[in-house]
């Protein structure tokens, strides 16, 4: 049978060689992996969602396993409002959140209803592999601003917004995946500056900035921008990915609707028994002082993972000290690919992923993306170990 | 803001009046709804679900709650596969099944795959209204056949297949969505005999075979049709929706890959918490007795139904008797339109589904969807009822 696929299809360049290897090694035991971005299971309130679902079921069981609506369940909507008025003093009400299947279909939907092919949008450079793999299916025409320290280069947007006129911004602003950088306050507001009152959105995807470790929370792009600016969240790092609960937040009233539309003609809805067992769980448990333990234990794991790399990385490699998040992004010396250590060190039994996948052009990038939050302090020590032999072999 | 949507958001038809006034009715208690296509609660194995979770977080909390691969959990897709072997002799792998947010998801993901802009589809006349929303994402031509007692009109299939080449043919073989109808075993074989040997795929949506209360089973088209025929399935119509757990089945290899990817890219996976709980409530629980239960209640509730259509309607309203589902479809005299039908009854405080939107094409159809699954037997009586009123009222 001739399989006649759609453009996108033929076209789409969906890196499966590294997603397939990153899943490949978290689920061999054999293999020590820093590739992927899981969460510590160590982390996941188990006994309290057990409770929380025998309390949703016996409470609410016909609620819980019937057909829902497509914006989401309300409570649940009303915990993620009142939590951005908490924690970063936004005003963003339930009325403007849509739950999703955790926020990579929102990315999805968010690409859907604003693209067209050959659309410009730009994003930072690296940025998010799975983010640009769904931008991708829509064929935009992907304009790149370089990430340094303290956030994007703002001279960089400034020259390109003189000749282009992209639809959305995408940004990761703490602890961004897959270098682990946060914008400083200027950078936010310099960024706001240069897009405000164009007719270009920004997305800000910030699944992390509850994980912050150490100094003190920065404001969202959107305390700046408004309804100009769409936020992306999940729960997925915070209680658990399994249960696929994620959202959009967006104030413009006109795009809202459409993401609206287009998530009902997607799926339905989100799986309402997920969104009212964490409703409930948000409502019984102390999530506060679940997500200060989650801290605590990664913050110790990013200390162990920085104490390893100083111990055992050549001195030529550098690297980014996090302040929250899961990820160290390694500089490796000029001429060393990350593609070669992770095909390298793979053999001896370490997974990393190299930098090439969160890059929109480059290719052969010297660089690493190292998660911390999931490894062993034994495995962190064994095989970042084997990661410096590997790296010094390759010099 | 000046909101800059993509070409398909702007053309889009989501038909949101239709959608939205079923999902208002479903949820006002004052009102008798016949509109939509919910399951009866009463058939919802709460504290069987209950006892899985449980289970389930007890003894693999942290894989319930983890990431996890695209493709679905491997036990679920194992019962999925033994269950097309012993309900309708197929023979599918769990390899070749990929778990999908319900099977609207999986509508979507078909579609992505293999429609371009323009590309030639064909449908039953009427079709699956949410089917039809989905496909037209994607700007396809849409042609029709129309829909007989027997099944598809296979002299029209037949003629359009002369001048025409689709990329797939849509079909709900079983208790069809709206209209309640199902193919003969003679029309099965004369469509998998048109359609054999062509690049065309079979998409075959199977939500209600399970729910036959008289007459026996008919084989799938993928019986004839091998890996020509994809089949789309769900736990929403015999365990509970508001889980989201549904499937595509694909037997081509190369299509297969192409649906994983573009999963994986939409969602990174569907919910493993509900995948697990479904999985060990078929391990644990008895399936088919409890299908039998759910069975016994369609019946009674269609039984009523009909009892109240005779009783009530006019004698010109003419309508099709099910052996299996949720719906009656229901012709009403020439002249009588579906929407202002609808539109009456809702005044009176009674939620019909006009015909119109399960057409591609035509408007002002003199027909109704009347779902009889999800309301009391006093309600069908009162309902029914006020629905005779309301159509003598138009004549």
């Amino acid at each position: 049978m001739n399989i006649r696929l759609s453009e996108r299809m033929r076209k789409a360049d969906f890196q499966t060689l590294f997603t397939a290897e990153i899943l490949k090694a978290a689920a061999d035991s054999n293999i020590i992996s820093f590739a992927g971005g899981l969460p510590n299971p160590l982390s996941f309130p188990v006994k309290d969602i057990e409770m929380a679902a025998q309390a949703v079921l016996q409470r609410d069981g016909a609620k819980a396993l019937q057909y829902s609506s497509a914006q989401g369940f309300p409570e649940l909507r009303e915990h993620i409002s009142k939590r951005y008025k908490s924690k970063l003093n936004l005003d963003i009400s339930a009325d403007e959140i849509i739950i999703t299947n955790g926020s990579q279909q929102a990315l999805d939907i968010f690409s859907a209803v604003l693209l067209d092919p050959n659309d410009e949008i730009i994003v930072e450079n690296p940025s998010y592999l799975a983010a640009l793999q769904t931008f991708h299916l829509y064929k935009p025409i992907v304009l790149t601003v370089e990430l340094m320290e303290d956030g994007m280069d703002t001279d960089a947007l400034e020259a390109l917004l003189e000749t282009h006129n992209p639809k959305f911004v995408y940004v990761i602003p703490n602890f961004q995946n897959p270098t682990g950088l946060t914008y400083s306050i200027e950078k936010r507001k310099k960024v706001a500056s240069l897009l405000k009152g164009r007719d270009i959105f920004v997305l800000e995807d910030n699944p992390y900035s509850e994980l912050r470790f150490t100094g003190s929370q920065f404001p969202s792009l959107g305390t700046y921008l408004g309804e100009q600016c769409c936020l992306l969240g999940t729960f997925s790092k915070v209680v658990a990915p399994g249960m696929r609960i994620g959202w959009i937040a967006c104030k413009n009233k006109e795009l809202f609707q459409k993401l609206l539309d287009y998530k009902t003609t997607m799926d339905l809805h989100t799986n309402i028994f997920c969104q009212l067992v964490i409703s409930e769980y948000l409502d019984q448990c102390d999530f506060d002082a679940h997500i200060e333990k989650t801290k605590e234990l990664y913050k110790n794991k990013a200390l162990k993972m920085m104490e390893c790399l100083d111990k055992y990385l050549p001195d030529s490699v550098t690297y980014t000290k996090p302040e929250g998040g899961m990820f160290i992004w390694a500089k490796l010396p000029d001429g060393v690919k990350g593609v070669d250590v992770q095909e390298l060190a793979m053999t001896k039994g370490v997974a990393v992923c190299a930098g090439d996948p969160f890059f929109e052009y480059e290719r052969g990038v010297p660089a690493l993306r190292i998660n911390y939050s999931n490894s062993s302090d034994e495995a962190i020590e064994k095989g970042i170990k084997i990661l410096g032999e590997t790296i010094r072999e390759l010099l």
